[in-house]
């Protein structure tokens, strides 16, 4: 039994995904941004960035979505999110998360969470990032429309740990200002993921 | 033979070091930023991106540096650059590797790159960004010193592949305003670093 470490409407969601496509046994710890909870002392123990997903395991506690979503496929390989047995194929979809967790989700980040790059107080320059989100986002998510997402899943023909991650990143393009006409492919991926039945589940939790 | 489309001076040295680690043959093709060339249309066809490092294998391009040493610990497992018998630990290495991507570089690349964050011609905003670099860097480097690096390699005793990419971060910390005397471990594991042959050869590749 594996423990999530998770707040609603965060990018958790692309691990809750993962978990039910896998078949792990699992719950959730909410951590509860409201009361800034990932800052507290206790959270801090578990996690020093301060930050969702952890997901606790009888070794330790594992952080970071491209790492953790990594573990939950190749400790279940019965459920096939990644092609184990081709590292050429398999590096390309953690090629793909990758870009997400360093390119795409911080490009949507400097609208909510300035002072990790600027000083807290600058007003103006938090205020210029947050509204160039759009604009850095739309970039950051046109070469996955253009090619990087092979279609029907991102990986091509098999299902894989990428298609969670995405899914969760493709929900906040609307309110980022990423227009999902302006991206049809993915807005496709986003459709086909709404009906698969360990998405549901995971969405079950993402209630506040 | 693998291609490396590499620029001396930038995270692919993190790719160099670890494919002279796994003893892979490799020729490196420069990319010279100084004529823009990650922005040239040749290149662009390679990696959309407009970014090193690539890898080009008889596979197709391999890009995202997360991915290709993960790419290279598994083509080399005989180099033992991950414990991949263990799926928990290898996982641990990537979340190290993650975190490097998605949090320590872009610290940095706030000074260099503001462009992908607020509009090409907000200098107010750049300033602030750059100004920022040395704090920002120094808190995303303070947990990696206070305990991931758990010494004396990122891992513990077996060197892998998250070893080459936090060298590679930690020769531009002085230059960024984070001193490497408030940072004694890192600076250590840099030291030791040095000595290694794989590493040497690797600092080879790196004159402009």
């Amino acid at each position: 039994m594996f423990t999530l470490y998770h707040m609603p409407g965060t990018i958790g969601l692309a691990v809750t995904i993962a978990l039910e496509e896998a078949g792990l046994p699992y719950r959730i710890e909410r951590v509860d941004f409201r009361q800034k909870a990932q800052r507290s002392p206790d959270y801090l123990r578990i996690n020093p960035k301060g930050r969702v997903p952890a997901l606790a395991t009888e070794r330790g506690i594992l952080t970071e979505t491209v790492a953790i979503l990594d573990f939950i496929a190749r400790t279940a390989p019965e459920a096939r999110l990644l092609p184990l047995d081709d590292a050429f194929a398999a590096a390309e979809i953690t090629a793909f998360n990758t870009y997400l967790a360093s390119t795409v989700h911080p490009a949507r980040a400097h609208g909510s969470r300035p002072e990790r790059w600027v000083e807290a107080d600058d007003v103006e320059a938090a205020r210029a990032m947050k509204a160039f989100v759009p604009k850095g986002l739309a970039a950051a998510v046109r070469p996955i429309e253009d090619g990087f997402l092979k279609g029907p899943w991102v990986g091509g023909e098999a299902f894989s740990i990428a298609d969670g991650y995405l899914f969760r990143i493709a929900r906040w393009l609307e309110g980022d200002g990423v227009p999902l006409v302006s991206v049809p492919r993915i807005a496709d991926h986003m459709r086909r993921m709404e009906e698969r039945a360990a998405v549901k589940r995971a969405l079950a939790h993402e209630t506040i």
